[in-house]
């Protein structure tokens, strides 16, 4: 656990280059993000093919009594994976534009450090100059924001940043950028009586601000990456948690399952995500009994989203987070690959 | 987090010479401990009086839509710690018991350690040599008997040990010494959308092997102190999780709030406990607005089950885990002491 996981993924730098400005421009925004109306039919966004099919044909066999696959309502756990598979997460994850734009709060309180690195940096707005920026730099600056302050005030922080700020190409709220045939998928679960988890790679506590207002998921079924706490009290004498520098869960590839076991207890029947970092877990959800569902968000559909991983691969020869050897592996495995393009039929709540 | 949360109490060593032989011989038992049939008035073990009624008045505070007090079904969340608030710890942590009586099978497989102590002096079985254990000799004991297995074989040894293994006095399971009018707040709570949770200085993996059964509580709401698992592969390539000898969670005291947080992320708006390990549990839920509920479970009931703690402590001047000082500060928090004696008609569900 040397390095901070939202920082682990390789397009993080390349991708820091490419954004308009930074620190981004606090906006206020009048709307917020809504919950999408329930559906008369399930899975209603989606195009019919195989990854609705075996979405159907999971659900129906593990919750019909006389399903050989049948599971008890008790044991019914599907756990999704955030970004990239439950909301955008190119160019950049949202959480290291949230600590990027906390540093001039930070700096204001800490004006030692004004003239110094890496904060020096991120303070100039030069965002070729913060794209360089070193792994270690950006864990100097994730440590400085992160922590330091009590739970509550992070919350706080969170929600004001989250309702302030939009994304650049389609200028609305992050927690606008939600897909919505995976909206549909969890409501579809919760309806047939799956408890839906969120495990994240990102931060716990970051995410649990606004996981039941734009997933439906409360706090307490938010897996993440997640910083120890203190326990103490203030001037007043009154209880708070205050956010220490110390990892204590590193939620991505074999953190994964091992976050699952250590906050649920349980292993899953099914499981959703797009990257590498989801391997681990759509494998240890796959290697229990009975019929059990794996699939990977495929981003091939370069119009209305984005294009990486392997379908940019095979047109470029790069690769992303999601590689080919994992879209390999899928095949071997069962994972259903979920093409955005063609299953599909609408990217965004707001299309 | 120096010491094993489970061997941290006082008593521990000093009820170690009472016991009446070690290891426990294990002895199939045919019938399970049972659910209590869902009462028809709620809290019927309950004698009226002020604890009984501060239940019922939190219950509506929180719940009637028309109350200043109330609090939205996603936000009901109440924790219980596990000995001596849910089933009996007196005279010793039953996962002590557990440990001691897995030596047998641990040194099976390491026969280098048959002479070598601890191993030895519990291989003996001559309990006051086995009270004189010293704290690390008892948490090498546990590290020896909670690691080195997946978490699959560590539910089935679990689960067959607590099958197998007798109470001395009551001559029952282990799960069968569960508080009955606990079962009737819990059952309570959740028939007012409340989420229960157990949070207990004991081990996690331990209490979610029988949570579901006894409690109705699922494994992922059970909170405890937590060994690390580390994810791999078993000679044919199937994921297992093998548990290390790595305290990531010491569920006790501070650490109470502090798994809280990272297990759950909402502060409890109830919580019931028996000790001073739980105090900061209780100060922390009684930290957040508008009303919310501490409870302590008096152990003063010497003819039903044990008389310890203050109890004792005004007869005799010993002094247990539940101390005068505790129960001092409960009248200045406002936290409702539960007399076992007066306040339960009945301890146990087969009473």
């Amino acid at each position: 656990m040397s390095s901070w996981p939202i920082f682990d993924r390789r397009f993080v730098l390349r991708a820091l280059a490419a954004l308009p400005a930074l620190p981004s421009l606090a906006t206020p925004i009048a709307a917020q993000a809504q919950m999408s109306p329930a559906q008369a039919a399930p899975l209603a966004s989606w195009n019919g093919g195989p990854a609705k099919q075996a979405i159907l044909d999971f659900v129906r066999a593990t919750t019909e009594p006389s399903s050989k696959d049948f599971v008890p309502v008790e044991q019914r756990i599907a756990t999704f994976d955030q970004d990239g598979t439950l909301w955008v997460e190119y160019p950049i994850y949202n959480q290291i534009m949230y600590c990027l734009d906390r540093v001039p709060a930070f700096v204001a309180q800490n004006q030692a450090l004004k003239n110094v690195e890496p904060f020096k940096t991120v303070l100039s707005g030069n965002s070729k100059a913060i794209a360089k920026l070193s792994l270690p730099d950006l864990e100097k600056i994730g440590l400085a924001t992160l922590t330091g302050m009590t739970t509550d005030e992070f919350h706080t922080e969170v929600s004001k940043w989250l309702d302030g700020t939009k994304d650049a190409r389609w200028e609305r709220p992050y927690t606008d950028l939600v897909y919505q045939p995976m909206l549909e998928v969890m409501h579809y679960l919760r309806d047939n009586g799956y408890k839906t988890y969120i495990v994240t790679g990102g931060g716990q506590d970051f995410v649990r601000v606004y996981s039941q207002r734009v997933y439906g998921i409360p706090p307490e079924q938010v897996v993440g990456s997640s910083l120890s706490v203190k326990y103490g009290y203030d001037k007043d004498g009154n209880p708070i948690l205050i956010k220490e520098p110390k990892l204590v869960l590193d939620d991505n590839n074999a953190g994964k399952p091992e976050g699952i076991h250590l906050m649920i207890g349980q292993r899953p029947h099914a499981a959703f995500g797009n990257s590498t970092g989801d391997e681990q877990m759509l494998e240890y959800t796959g290697g229990g009994d009975g019929k059990r569902l794996g699939m990977l968000v495929l981003h091939d559909d370069v119009e209305r989203e984005y294009a990486y991983g392997p379908a940019q691969h095979l047109a470029e020869a790069k690769v992303g987070a999601f590689t080919p050897a994992l879209y390999a592996k899928a095949r071997t495995k069962g994972w259903v690959v979920i093409s955005m393009k063609t299953d599909w039929k609408q990217i965004f709540p707001f299309g």
